[in-house]
């Protein structure tokens, strides 16, 4: 193993092995689900859908112990466990799982690939029933209101007309916030992390440059690629503009600094040179060109108060919020939290709001992090059995 | 003119048209110099060397008031005035004219293309004497150091022993570093602006990926691309990924926001993307992906304390430094700065350091700028006239 595929103990467990890293959960296995269609809000008409899943844990009688885990950008429905195919655990495994923050003692955890997406939902690469061919670009734009409006399906399908909370960082928290706009009745607790209500210019432009990168590959052929003949390059090239701005600066210097990378052979390269060029070949493999055109979109698309003041889009709400940004994200700075907090403060709902110290920047909610897992642990358990200590449950340290 | 290209009074007079913006100057000349040539570093020989320059403002009798002025990444020799042929001012005209900070009614300015360029200086696209065909990646190694040793060159052959000062941002403000310390005995002032002395991982990521960009287009063909079929979209991203790092958050906010480009036909596109494809298809007119190749590995690479000890390196210099960064400047920190500023004063050398509060990140020193431009001249005019106020002269507010 070289120092570019694992030079520190925290890693992103999806494409990073950890050396010696094992999930408490053992094999998990994923599901799929052909669902009733949605009308997309561009006013598409999916007939079905079908949709990635996983849960853990065990549903209460009372069906009230429901969390629904939102991925970002490149997640997976695999939240949790180990693969039996490839032997990794699933992206979230660090948070989710016995004892864990999100504990699966204690809750039914649900995993869903998000519409759009390239991991057993449907997507561009799905086939298009009234083609036999894949949708490609034929597929219509998808928004993070889409992609909530299907996992309501999936949570029909289960039999859960009201989650316990939803939880997701980056996109994933752009659907909790959706969740809870959209679907008031059915979300107790909001878990937004590392996220924001809307993308500026800089969050816009760092997406643009990877969907530039993909289309003016030749091989993207105006998203009629072949399996054998994609975009790669491309999407490498995007795939390595993300992970940069998903570091900090300090994370950057410590894990790589100016050392170079001879036991690969490339005695002039820069370890970070190396680091990079792994991620996008890695991310190649398992991501789908298109799907990284229509998701970045999404995400660019997103404006919680795009129709309505924040005022009345909130008023809506019945959810309680734990809102959490990290204090080296430059990706989602800790001003866009804030910010989102301010409006739920005046908006009169009860939102608990921590700016963690961590130095790994965006990424670091999915790495190990103690003080996050304690926060989110705390929270969730603090209020799902509200006892006399309730009310300080949350600020107990981990 | 569209938004994109003229969204703010204040730009990039490179590739922006600024409206009504005319060089006092008038229409300035560049010429070419062939030199004798340099051993790089890595240890190749050029026989000669081709600089492109400029020179603008008289020499003193006394030789004493030349400026070497040295150009980032993707600037060149064309400093100020108006090009004949675009009708375009230079990168620094902003900053280089009569009465200006960099005064040329007071000083002899000299401009030239760096070695490994594009735009009259030998680089990767100039013929290769032995092969009679450009020398694309047969193209030797350069380093800063190396730049700076064909300047030395151009001004022996200007008959300058000695520089007043030697100025440059970000690429240059590292070559002027290199001239502080190559040549200790011909550099009275040393200006680095919004530089470092070696990159951290993360500023080497950001190149890497522009690089990365270019090479994998297919028309890099390992460096052999002809005329008519460049490696265009590999560089117009290697220029998005620039730009982005270029501008803060806050002004890319303030310029864009979430406002989308309806003039262009292109309703979908949010503003920032029309602007990073026009900065993208701007550059690719006028640069050589090769040499964007060369000029960034010779930036990843530079590091002024690479051989010895920050004291060693530092006893050489006779030098006195006015040190300048931005407060927004994300890609060069100020932190960045102040440790050469830090470096500078335990070394016992004089140095005067500015964090100048900007809202325009990295590329603060390239627009209209009058607090930079009062702190350029104030200490320029200080350091040449030496009067009895002259101690204070450059804490004078512009």
């Amino acid at each position: 193993m070289t120092a570019a595929q694992n030079s520190s103990a925290q890693g992103d467990l999806q494409d990073q092995k950890v050396a010696g890293y094992q999930s408490p959960l053992g094999v998990t296995q994923l599901q799929i689900a052909t669902l009733p269609g949605i009308r997309t809000q561009s006013g598409f008409e999916f007939e079905k859908v079908d949709v990635s899943y996983q849960t853990l844990g065990k549903l209460t009688p009372a069906r009230d112990n429901a969390i629904l885990v939102c991925h970002g950008l490149s997640g997976t429905a695999h939240v949790a466990g180990t693969d039996a195919q490839t032997g990794r655990p699933g992206w979230w495994d660090y948070h989710v799982g016995p004892g864990k923050a999100i504990d699966t003692d204690k809750f039914f955890i649900i995993g869903t690939n998000a519409l759009g997406g390239c991991n057993g939902t449907t997507g561009p690469s799905s086939t298009n029933p009234r083609t036999g061919r894949p949708y490609a670009m034929d597929f219509p734009p998808v928004t993070i209101h889409d992609m909530v409006a299907v996992q309501a399906k999936l949570l029909d399908s289960l039999g859960i007309k009201k989650l316990f909370a939803v939880v997701g960082a980056s996109m994933g928290g752009m659907q909790a916030l959706a969740w809870a706009v959209d679907f008031p009745e059915r979300v107790r607790i909001c878990i937004p992390i590392a996220t924001c209500t809307a993308h500026n210019a800089m969050q816009i432009a760092f997406n643009e440059i990877g969907r530039r990168a993909i289309i003016t590959d030749p091989n993207w052929n105006q998203g009629n690629y072949s399996e054998t003949c994609r975009p790669a390059h491309g999407l490498a090239v995007a795939r390595m503009v993300g992970h940069v701005t998903y570091l900090s600066e300090l994370a950057m210097a410590r894990k790589f600094g100016r050392r170079r990378q001879p036991e690969t052979g490339h005695a002039d390269q820069f370890s970070v040179e190396s680091y990079l060029h792994h991620q996008g070949e890695t991310f190649v493999k398992r991501f789908d060109p298109n799907s990284y055109l229509y998701l970045t979109r999404a995400i660019d698309e997103f404006n919680l108060f795009e129709n309505a003041s924040a005022e009345e889009v909130l008023r809506r709400i019945r959810s309680r919020f734990l809102v959490v940004s990290f204090s080296s994200d430059w990706l989602y700075p800790p001003v866009q939290s804030r910010e989102l907090v301010r409006l739920l403060k005046r908006a009169g709902l009860a939102a608990t709001y921590l700016n963690l110290e961590a130095e790994y920047g965006h990424d670091s909610f999915l790495i190990e992090n103690l003080p996050f897992a304690g926060v989110l642990r705390n929270f969730l358990h603090g209020e799902y059995a509200p006892g006399p200590e309730r009310r300080f449950a949350h600020l107990t340290p981990a």
